[in-house]
């Protein structure tokens, strides 16, 4: 068993509020983060697959594939978007990173498994000062 | 003479557009850049000033003093805000890294002047794949 | 359950040695990191929390809670400061980075269990060639 | 028990391979990694030691002698080194990033275990997109 | 006038000799680098461009445009290749990173001309430690 | 005519005070950089030389022999020490990051140009927020 990580980028707009608070309570609450008008960030998304190596190739999970996968049920999702209003997956859902992490979960798990290896970790950066990892 | 350089980070939201033009014609000049839900940054600004030593402290500005001024004059204006529709500065001209950089350049170098320094340049950084620099 | 990571950073001096042993033997045992008249470092915290997500917020912890409680109990004490001579925790402990990382867990993990997480890991790095991490 | 861990570099050349497929079907299965002319990287080497801190040095082991380790068995059998043509410890073996991490393990776990720790894990960054964790 | 910087990567084989020399000689006077059976890096490449900001589109030169210029001219000949054996404009040339970016150089100064903007710098990293400036 | 770089590290501690002042003065002027029981850094030196390739070598100079140069001249003396109290070269001068640009660059200027190149520029990290340049 070894463990297979893959790092993609993608730039998106978001905010942190919930539309039962009024934007003070939001203020509140949410900070900065809560600004009506939006803000975004670049974020940093490290998948990690774990399974056994195959011996006629050496790897977990085809690199490329791995990419591939990730670039169409994620990044083409996220990518230049606005979190809160463009993302099916994080539709009613608050934007946090922790939230997106989860969902970012929900979407890639089986698509891995149809290749011979498990989804063991998403971490997502998004700033160079926090970031979350989910397991599952 | 010496140049000495501060690192200050924002976050915000941006769109690349025009209001004359529809959004088909936005998409075809600016791409996935002129999105109308927005999309965001970490944006990473570097600002150098040049000048002698004082003698006295060693220093070619106080550190703490040139962080303030960038603080006070962009970052709080920056910070977590959509830069289209909340930044003074950036009214009415497009928002890309190039005019970013040059209107951060105006609203500082008055402020760095009166501390016997002068401002040499603005970098500023977008994604860890492209940034610009204005030296005035 | 998921875990959430903030880095705070903090620029210390240090030494490596035993007071019951003489500069020659600390030399010999620590070699640079023994020199009498100190050096230091830009250390970077990591530290990880663990919790399941409140649905209110999306949160595990408020990332500005997590910050102020890491820096009031360690980036306060230990930020332009000698380890071996000015902070509380460290006292008559030898100031290295495993023994620092573990004393870090000390301070932080009540504080955090307070606000319904727990810590996870210290992460601490002294370069970028090495780093420690502690989980209880 | 704690976790320290240090990080080491090395340049190499490889390709990914078969030599009882046709260069076709390497291109096909292995892409442009395939190149009979050999491409290469800057490889980053994190090792993981874990195990209990000596009260007499503060250290789980000494990072000079976990650093030497590691340059005598690895670093300089794979620095500036072609990894298919020139390692021992890689003969007969597929070069992806799976095997060399695992190979490393190797060539490390009994050295360490000599001096009262554990290889934890060995993570093998090929670029800043991709890296494999083993754990033995 | 204002200056855009865009990033580009590439993992490359190399090897630092001279056909006339013996293998003992290229070892004397170029070390390992001289190694027959190749090593790599993973380079990344700065490429600079200075001009006036157009009005109409707040750009230097479109990013989306001057990266597939250097992926044209640069990447696609030098990712994933042998520098000494496979790139037609390093023909006949010393595998160093200093003519390495002279050439880069040649191959893209034309290109950019006739954009409406000029070359200014192109830089060239073979590792964290080692970089390269050409301004033509 | 091309600019190489090579980067190098050190850690050392330091205070910024004048001896001709009270703490408290000390205080209010360098904040809590001039702690009477000093701080340090991780520094990152960057030194850049100018000069024609050589068409024997394809090299503005060799990059082991200005590693030595630097090691010999400036990292030997300032890595793990104190450089208020045990740095030749500093004696008697603020140990400001500006005053240390400029004393290194006199410790190398002239060893570079014994070798057909001329030193640049000094670029010195105190901080990944904070950097100075100094060009003679």
């Amino acid at each position: 068993m070894i463990r297979l990580t893959r790092r993609e980028c993608f730039n998106a707009a978001h905010r942190l509020y919930r539309e039962d608070y009024s934007d003070e309570k939001n203020l509140e609450i949410f900070g900065k983060c809560s600004n009506p008008n939006w803000h975004g960030h670049n974020y940093e998304l490290f998948v990690t697959v774990s399974g056994p190596v195959d011996p006629g190739t050496g790897f977990v999970i085809n690199l490329k594939l791995l990419s591939e996968i990730i670039r169409i049920n994620i990044i083409e999702k996220l990518d230049h978007k606005n979190i809160n209003l463009e993302v099916d997956f994080m539709k009613g859902r608050l934007a946090s990173t922790e939230n997106l992490a989860m969902a970012i979960w929900d979407q890639l798990s089986e698509h891995i498994r149809k290749h011979n290896a498990k989804l063991y970790c998403v971490r997502l950066c998004e700033t160079e000062n926090n970031f979350v990892e989910y397991f599952g």
